[in-house]
């Protein structure tokens, strides 16, 4: 069932559009996911990421187990969220779409941490990752990461992805 | 450490402090997970929710294992994740607090529809669910949930949690 975007509308048999039409009301920060090692340097695009708990300090990335990049971050088995800043969309774009990793790296400025895994720069914030434990759910992997490295930009407005469409949030004024 | 709000930091001994520091960079909707059953009426506030997959339909929701809502949930094995609209940030301090679960239901209007979880009325997105997997890490349970039911308030504006403090978004014109 299609609704209007009118009116609400419930659903007891849930397809798996009803269930993408719902969750594009549940408002998330837009991640540029990246990793290098073994497996090759990767990155994607996933709104899918949340905190987990702070001891230790640790969050999840939820990854399409068909996904082209998997095998990469299966080999590598670190990897960095870097949390995008607002005016950063076009990055959002071009790491969730089906351009080459060569081509993808190169619309940005990295450096690295601890892992190797690229860190953004410019990003709201970046979270430099060991994955700790993986668990499997339907198609997906979910990667529970434990954070070794972290940075914070205090005054960069944060990135949201609502409604099918970006948003910007703004800091609290510094 | 503690940065200054105007300059970014890097940490690579991430302390407690640091995590929450940075995950309040990281965007997020807000939510009040609620459940009824055996083990009673309960609810409480989460931002640490995602989407999974959608085959089967099943988001993911963090539960720390101390929570007073915790032997509730656990017993009962339902919820329903009730994602807030611009205009609701009081329930979620309420939610989020210490008052007692009477008081907490009787600031806000409900229904129910397949699990007998209490659905919010006027929220901007409701998932009914059944819990399909638990899985725990560190001081938390992940939640794994299977959406039976579900409603979208398409021109709901929605609320977002960033820097410590609430933003509206809005809703695409309808």
């Amino acid at each position: 069932m299609q609704a209007s975007e009118s009116t609400p509308f419930i659903q007891e048999v849930v397809t798996r559009d009803d269930f993408r039409h719902a969750m594009a009301g549940l408002a998330a920060a837009v991640n540029v996911i990246t990793s290098d090692g073994p497996g090759g340097r990767a990155g994607f695009t996933a709104t899918a990421v949340c905190s987990v708990t702070d001891d230790p300090p640790t969050l999840l990335v939820c990854l399409n187990r068909s996904a082209s990049v998997h095998a990469a971050f299966s080999a590598n088995a670190t990897l960095c969220v870097n949390t995008l800043a607002h005016g950063q969309h076009e990055l959002s774009n071009l790491f969730g779409g089906k351009t080459d990793m060569t081509e993808r790296f190169a619309a940005a400025q990295w450096h690295t941490w601890v892992t190797g895994a690229p860190v953004l720069e410019g990003a709201a914030a970046s979270f430099d990752c060991r994955v700790s434990k993986t668990v499997s759910v339907g198609t997906h992997d979910i990667l529970f990461c434990e954070v070794v490295a972290l940075e914070r930009q205090g005054a960069a407005a944060g990135l949201v992805y609502f409604d099918r469409q970006y948003h910007g949030v703004t800091a609290r004024p510094v």
